[in-house]
């Protein structure tokens, strides 16, 4: 197996119908918090950014590299990036926290993140 | 052409030899500067962490969406994203930013990055 720095996963989240979440930077904050403290990801800062008229970006540095959101509520479109360097054997955790993502923003099923190993060598 | 909310420039640069740049937080946040200046992105916040015994993470919120950079100096490794909403023909921008990335850091010039479109629809 080559040494990585972890693995990469991009999500463009689509024809999100949950606009509320969408729309509203606190419980977009409240839902990458619930992901950092289930799989137990340690939040170092938080930059956060409400553009005018609408959209919102926060980043999350890790100790374990970085989450960020985008939101471009006008499109029903978040652009996500969950990168950990943590050494997980296959995308099973990832995955898992993509469903979790579709669930909240109540976006199309029929969508799949891509997921990048980082590697060193 | 699709809608995209931008490209998103993966670079995992590899054999680094300029190992005062990789181990000095300043030298690598005048660097992204730089970038920014040249390409006038707006930089909004900087976060920045200084792991121990060594490492380095600088994120940039932009208005043109992040530039995020985590450093391995023990694995002569960087990894940085460069993810602009900018609506850019071609990757010309991009590569020419990975070539000075390149240049910085006195890597291996046999490596090429990993150019994503971020698509709204």
């Amino acid at each position: 197996m080559s040494q990585t720095s972890g693995k990469h996963m991009i999500c463009d989240i689509k024809n999100i119908t949950n606009h509320t979440l969408l729309s509203t930077p606190n419980l977009i904050k409240t839902m990458l918090d619930n992901i950092c403290k289930k799989y137990n990801y340690t939040i170092l800062q938080k930059s956060t950014h409400e553009f005018a008229p609408q959209g919102f970006t926060a980043i999350y540095l890790l100790s374990e590299s970085h989450i960020s959101i985008h939101t471009f509520p006008e499109k029903q479109y978040a652009a996500i990036d969950i990168y950990t360097c943590r050494q997980y054997p296959d995308n099973q955790v990832y995955l898992e926290i993509y469903d979790y993502l579709i669930e909240q923003f109540q976006a199309d099923l029929n969508q799949q993140p891509t997921i990048i190993d980082r590697n060193f060598t």
